[in-house]
């Protein structure tokens, strides 16, 4: 029992499991008390939440913003309860808009548009089906009553529970299917023990809506969070994250460590990783960005979809991003002499798709068509042809070991595959950009010169 | 209107989005009616629902179960209204128990309980706490409780709001948050209009812990799914197919297309790709599993986190792959003459890793000691060995293009990479295996010989 307390305890501020453990062990064999270590170790915990809590502020505001307006909504519903002529009303029923306050209200707009229409549609719906379920129940006698109303409430939990399983009404009308079992089972059986059923459907429905409508209204106007815009945001983040990988990747394979420098000392390289699992995260915006009104430069049908497929462009690309990684930090490297001859080609190639990778999320940042972008990947893909023709001209001398070329081959090739998705990723933005008519701005300052010299447009 | 009313009845039934656009085009052009083929597109989209319906059933029977629970669980509770002494003593608080079951259901017992617990412990402490509030803000007057009451509220509502972005927190007791807010609000707030407070705690209470026993024994007792075992199986048959992925890849790049066949019409090629975006999937499973007790071959703190480190390599391994499924259908491959130097060696690395993938999940799946793997495992690694002295031997003549040999060195450099992936999948499978106590079964058929020769054991 003293063993599940004290692991109870620990588990509550699961933040360090490795410490917790020991804590935990030193505490049993002391057999606790002594109380001191346990209680400097709680101390040391509780600090570490607040620092936690704090930078969770700090890495994003509008969570301060969001609880402040989560608390102002609650507030502003139970007025309900204070106020005696809204009381009067609505009486004990005006829970249910502090219900529907503290279930509905989420972080975006789109999230609280969706659970607030889901729940009103809902209800409306369940609330109809269930009178009429109360009516039927009505015809079979005092008896057969609960018989036929246990029947039906059964029967929609059923249905409606399996229906929740269907991949597409999950994504966006989970939550209605649970109102919809909730509002029908409590009204249908409610009729049973009180005949003012349309009395209790009509307080209910109005209670839900006067909750769903403060949400709506507060996460509207006071300082908005629209998961559009964060989507948008988002795609063109982690396509400048993959952009500065291949920026910085050239420099860092060919560069010879000195005095015993370790590569893996390089955070900018890593910011890639988070485009790997980045999946789940852009199709739940984009469920909520659906639900969205028109807003700045956003409007109520926009292409949604052509998001997810610049998302998924860009996460294929950070799957070769991720091999390339491995080669950077490999033991095995190929010899200096060889990867001096392909340095400058691989450089480039590398560097132009990072250009033209950080010019497309600036395009999408700036909703501005990305030109400039097209000049980049026109130079990385004559890269690629300066490789193909330097492979082909025998530069290498016949006593080279091809044991020393294959990392540095499956690199070039690596990369080679790199220009092909940044390639297909410019297409999927240059689609984006027609689709919502991205505006036309000449590039004022002439591209970088890549590192081969001048850059070369339209060779392939 | 009409727009957004036809708009809105298609996206009800949203199946596909293409199809979806002209039926509207069509619709709003012929002004709506002719309803004929509107009715027709309705029961086309209704025939494919009930096949998906069907489909869904069929490929997990345990989502019928899983409603037909719900359904009897709701059922259950509701006999707290028809049943008159229960009724008698609970009154309209059996509402509460209603709602419990709704909600906290779920389909497996670990996030069924996780919910439940949450529920549980988040109404105990909210509604001490509301009590303690309502007894501060009577002190206040009949003028002064309401301000009180709604500082008090705000306040609360504002910093649970925020500990919900805590991702340690939201991991694990964001439904506990949500029901403390929702508690207190409720029970302070009802604590204006009624001074009967601790009664109505204790009712609440006591109703949240009948709904939510309910759910969890029906739950536990009625055809178990245990999110413990789906972790389970799921690492498992992600390392299968990643398995049987590479026991095809040798033959599949290797063979000359014959006839015009396309390389692409092969599924259990493509099987790998769910295992890309597995993680959510698998964290969710891990976060509900740790909420279960025993049950089977699972203790109540069974090593979750190492399903989760070997799903981890897993993913890593399966991005390998995803960059050799890109050469798989490239178009410029390379020379028959220079594959078919190193087929050999590449068809047994990519052999051996994809047999050593398949006895590790099978070990996982049965529980046993992976010792057949290890095997496969000396096999590929001894294969990357020979593929060194291959190209070591300058076994290649002098007019070999350079540019031909890249794409063969690139895959042979990815299997490399896939060949260490899986040595790191399987020392973390036999670190399970430690942890679990496999069992130690000696494989009593010999490992199938490997395409070139004997099984080599113990060279690298």
């Amino acid at each position: 029992m003293q063993a599940f307390l004290i692991t109870f305890c620990l588990s509550a501020m699961d933040l360090e499991c490795a410490s917790q453990e020991t804590v935990k062990q030193g505490l049993l064999a002391r057999g606790w008390p002594p109380i001191k270590g346990f209680s400097k170790h709680v101390k040391t915990k509780v600090l570490e939440f607040f620092s936690l809590l704090i930078k969770l502020g700090q890495d994003d505001p509008r969570r301060v913003v969001h609880s402040l307006k989560a608390g102002l909504a609650l507030t502003l519903v139970s007025l309900f309860y204070y106020y005696q002529p809204l009381y009067k009303s609505f009486g004990v029923s005006a829970m249910w808009a502090v219900i529907t306050v503290v279930v509905v209200f989420e972080f975006s707009v789109g999230a609280t548009l969706g659970k607030g229409v889901n729940r009103g549609l809902a209800t409306l719906l369940a609330g109809g089906l269930a009178v009429a379920a109360h009516q039927l129940a009505n015809l079979s006698g005092r008896i057969g009553e609960p018989i036929v109303l246990g029947i039906f409430v059964f029967l929609q939990a059923a249905v409606s529970t399996f229906v929740r399983f269907c991949p597409q009404i999950k994504a966006r009308y989970d939550y209605g299917l649970l109102i919809f079992i909730l509002t029908f089972s409590l009204i249908s059986i409610s009729g049973f023990r009180d005949d003012e059923v349309l009395e209790l459907v009509h307080k209910r429905l109005l209670t839900v809506l006067i909750g769903g409508s403060t949400c709506v209204i507060i996460s509207v106007l006071v300082f908005p969070v629209w998961a559009g815009q964060d989507l948008h945001n988002l795609i063109a983040s982690n396509m400048e994250k993959l952009g500065i990988f291949l920026e910085g990747f050239g420099d860092e394979y060919f560069k010879m460590p000195e005095d015993g420098e370790s590569k893996e000392d390089r955070p900018f390289l890593q910011g890639y990783k988070s485009v790997l699992d980045s999946k789940t995260n852009e199709d739940a915006l984009a469920n909520f960005a659906r639900w969205e009104p028109r807003h700045g430069r956003f409007q109520f049908r926009h292409p949604w979809k052509q998001y997810l497929k610049i998302g998924a462009l860009t996460r294929k690309c950070a799957y070769r991003i991720e091999s390339l990684n491995g080669h950077l930090y490999a033991d095995i490297q190929a010899k200096r002499e060889i990867r001096s001859k392909i340095q400058e080609t691989c450089t480039t190639m590398s560097m132009e798709s990072g250009k033209a990778l950080k010019e497309l999320s600036m395009a999408i940042k700036t909703m501005v068509k990305p030109l400039a972008a097209d000049i980049h990947i026109e130079n990385s893909k004559s890269s690629v042809k300066n490789l193909d023709t330097l492979l082909k001209s025998g530069l290498w001398d016949d006593e080279t070991d091809l044991l020393e070329v294959v990392p540095v081959a499956t690199v070039a090739s690596l990369l080679i595959d790199v220009v092909t998705c940044t390639a297909e990723i410019a297409e999927s933005v240059n689609e984006l950009a027609t689709m919502l008519k991205f505006e036309v701005v000449e590039p004022t300052v002439s591209p970088e010169k890549p590192e081969t010299g001048q850059p070369k447009i339209g060779i392939s």
